[in-house]
């Protein structure tokens, strides 16, 4: 059955990180429309996320960079409690992938982690929506997503 | 189509930013009804809000300025659960202008802050209604209010 | 028209604020009918607040006095969240007159403290019901309670 | 009339403190019929009070005793949200009674912090269902429950 | 009576909580149908509950293992929020099973500690389904999960 993902992003956001996701889901080869929709800053993703469900999305991934601040971080927690709530109210899921600008010292590896952050990520959405028992297959088994996985804890 | 964009503000902050926000709306050439609400403080900025939206409003800007101190922080923080709560429950989009009283050092620089981010915040809450399609061409490009923007992350 | 505003206030609270918004409201010469309930403390203030609405109250001044110590604030925290998230289901505004107990050193300066913040608080609940206009000749003019005004920021 | 008190209380707490409330009510003479549900700890008393509420309760009284670690503050924190969420919705009181592990150097201290806390609040919940004007006869009065009140501030 | 608990776990955890959960309530004897739903991290947990519930089960458990970094704790936070919230909303238990890395220095502490609290919890659930009277009999006597009772206070 078609499915509908909705990739909600910023253009405070450093990198395309919808790109990323959209590429992802299009080489999975799956029958999913996307839809995409664009906002200033991360604070705005919960009212795209429900705008994004309310147009008939399955799913959302909500992509975005909050900066290294005291303030940004709070800023984030405030849009992660949204994303959240909009979650409870709705039963369907939201897939946050935020990167924050302070989680790498490196240009590159910030790069590098914000891609592999989303498209792991986006593998994860298609899971959620196609193959859940995958997803069961994989529990306690400490997968991370932009860092190698922990792998699960052995006595 | 007409739309009607609520501008919340307050009489606690130093600076007229509604009056910003709105002679940005009235250059833009949009066809757009403003409504005008202001409260004494940010926290009242979520119930003006939902009211605005409840006179009709397609998008709030809600504008306010914070004090420096730890309360006003945990003030602020209540103020935009309140105002990312109602965007949850409405599926409209409040672009928060907040700048806090300490982000610069001297009044010239804080006057120049406070005119910069309501004025492309306002832009930003015109792409929204009007040209959604303009903020996905500027999708993870590090976009800035109020400061220079920080620009795409490149390899 | 008549309006009626609810005033909640707190057995905790050291001094009777709602003897003084009423005295405010009532000096107004305003045609205002006043509901008061008195709660045991700040974190019971949602909870009266919400009861005043339902009872009819158009607005509602919620008037406490949080300790100094940690737990304290973390429990006006807890209560302002509640208030905010009433405002944001009614559309109905609630001003919230906190005043925390080390705000001011010597015993007279917080009395003092009390007495204008509510007062000035009670004269901006009758300007949202009965001259909303008036406030926003005020807009952005860094109006306080408690304390001078800060005043507008020039260039 | 008759009125329904729930006592939500928890295996978590060290202390009986639902017998020490329901012991209060029934010395009151008050005709109250007493609903009892314990949980596991101070998160599930939310869901308690809920349900106490769903089966006719009138005022709930949510007992709990946090621990003294950060995790157990947040723990707190979260609960009270919940508590204070579900008085919003619901227009009825939940009166929390929290005491914290460290807020007692000795045993016997916090035993006896424990119970005039929730003999207490106990009686300020009966005043609440059947008697509010007396709550307003004390309010600004500096009450405080589990310490000795600390008095109305006198110029 | 046929019950339904569902089991909400996550991919981003180092032990199978899952397993352990439903190896306690098999072991019970109880008649109990079981529901699990396997997420990628905690901040998934929420909507997973939500689901859970409008599937049909009386009562979630919600398994996860943050890390120890304090963004974790943050991410923690948030999910714990959705989950109360989720409670409040629906009047139905979701038993949270956190276990945070650093909650112990080795790893076979760790392993310990998770076993332990997930049994423990499921009993917990257990009880609240079928056998209320005994958490009530249990009330106040300083129960905890993942390490020794602590105990009631004696005078």
């Amino acid at each position: 059955m078609l499915k509908r993902i909705g990739i909600a992003d910023t253009t405070f956001a450093r990198v395309d990180m919808a790109k990323l996701a959209i590429d992802e889901i299009r080489n999975s080869g799956r029958e999913v429309r996307v839809s995409r929709y664009t906002v200033p800053g991360i604070k705005d993703l919960p009212a795209a996320a429900k705008r994004l469900f309310d147009g008939g999305c399955d799913l959302v991934m909500a992509l975005g960079m909050p900066g290294a601040a005291d303030i940004d971080k709070q800023c984030a927690n405030q849009a992660s409690i949204g994303i959240i709530l909009l979650q409870v109210l709705t039963g369907k899921h939201v897939i946050e992938v935020f990167v924050y600008e302070d989680e790498a010292e490196k240009k590159q590896e910030l790069l590098r982690m914000v891609e592999e952050r989303t498209r792991k990520h986006a593998l994860n959405a298609l899971r959620l929506l196609f193959n859940p028992e995958e997803l069961t297959r994989m529990a306690g088994t400490g997968r991370r997503q932009g860092a190698a996985d922990a792998g699960p804890l052995r006595p």
